[in-house]
């Protein structure tokens, strides 16, 4: 089976591409690793231990023309056998406003709105005749289950905050408070799953949207939930059992003995 | 108690100027009526009949320029009184893609993110120190219970209906088919009307998020389940009644007799 994943230079994307190219043949075929720029060491090594398997694609989710370049290099690499899943991993969490929601700059908001949301849908657009070619037809959405995260934090939480905490380790808290442009953009991304499943039910599909708990990467820092393989590892337990039958749902990570990820639906 | 409304060159917008310039003294103070460029003559005749508690602001909510200056407007002509009630009611549509979600102008979901999601932040942003200053503090924004509609309705059930319907009663069809964008708007301002909500919880704010059901406006198109007046009279009730234990609810209107339109909190 082969599989694309956005956003491969870091974090899950990257974390996804490793557990992926450790899966034997024929359960993966091809890795097609996107990310922005050039790929950075960890991904290169990773590339270069799998040449046959795995390949590098240049695209940037908010920049459609390169997203349609990217297909077209994906087609020359996959022919007729199309691509199997799409794993819409690409985002950004966005700057963060300590001073309140008020404070947002609109270009930022809007920023934001054009990776999280249009960048999928430009994703999904332009790979959707490769996934009809393939034999799983599966796109992935990985969104955020937001009461995975402390609850009601918003940006007056922080800032209430901010009188108890050091400066240092209120940046850190900084790196994973959901800041409301962020939360708002997979609210959309959300729908945005839905509406594609409607679409293509009863045509094969699967558009599922996933959680993938918060996680220690860059983007959840250091004292997030779960070691990023460990979210990771439940992740593609979900990507490969997802079936259509799913088509459309929304799904969170089960980690055993963690109240937290129970890998229940998400309600909304 | 003064009143912003967006978009109140027409639809929903111009009936809640109507409605409210109907109220009395002191109960309705002020209605400043938002819109993108001169009034139409319907706005205009309820201005001109109500001279000393109406004004009309320019502004475009994806102008970030034109928000501000409104605000400055707005505030030369409330003063300390500041504003109690605004209304997010503007937003756009969106084009129709017959042929599926995939053939969606990545620019287009971008203009509708902006218009129906970040509009109402540069609005919010822009007037919520004039809503400080006022007796009420609520927004009150517009967005649109999804299953108010007919049953997954998406672009692919356009199609599948456009076999059985003839084009003149298909391009009806469409003007109230809710399409992926507006309703990925919608999803991403209920998280924004919650957002604020967080924030500004226990200062005397009330941010509600209001679905006005389908009524036959130019949005909605003439089959839509109720006249404009009957929807907005609700729509009214909910804003008048609202108070902060409701802050960051969305409610729907409620019809006596009509199961859809039953008042109800909207789960998502």
């Amino acid at each position: 089976m082969s599989y694309l994943i956005t956003g491969a230079s870091r974090g899950i994307g990257l974390e996804l591409v490793k557990q992926l190219l450790a899966l034997p043949e024929p359960q993966v075929t091809k890795v097609i690793a996107l990310s922005r720029g050039a790929p950075p060491a960890a991904l290169q090594e990773l590339l270069d231990n799998h040449t046959a398997r795995s390949t590098h694609v240049t695209a940037s989710v908010d920049d459609t023309e390169s997203v349609k370049q990217a297909a077209k290099a994906a087609e020359a690499e996959l022919g007729d056998q199309g691509l199997d899943v799409l794993i819409n991993n690409a985002g950004v969490f966005g700057e963060v406003f300590a001073e309140g929601a008020r404070f947002i700059a609109p270009e930022e908001m809007l920023r934001v709105l054009d990776v999280n949301v249009v960048g999928p849908h430009r994703m999904t657009a332009a790979f959707l005749p490769l996934l009809e070619k393939g034999k799983q037809k599966k796109v992935i959405n990985m969104f955020v289950k937001s009461h995975n995260y402390r609850p009601s934090i918003g940006c007056a939480d922080v800032r209430r905050r901010s009188s108890t905490l050091g400066s240092i380790a209120m940046s850190e808290y900084f790196t994973f408070a959901p800041v409301p442009p962020y939360k708002i953009s997979k609210a959309a991304l959300h729908m945005l799953n839905k509406q594609y499943a409607l679409e293509y039910e009863g045509k094969g599909f699967t558009f599922l949207a996933v959680s993938p708990g918060w996680l220690k990467t860059d983007l959840g820092g250091p004292h997030a939930d779960l070691d990023v393989d460990v979210g990771v590892r439940d992740v593609m337990r979900i990507i490969l059992e997802a079936t259509p039958a799913q088509n459309g749902h929304a799904v969170g990570i089960k980690v055993s003995g963690n109240d937290r990820y129970d890998g229940k639906e998400v309600p909304w």
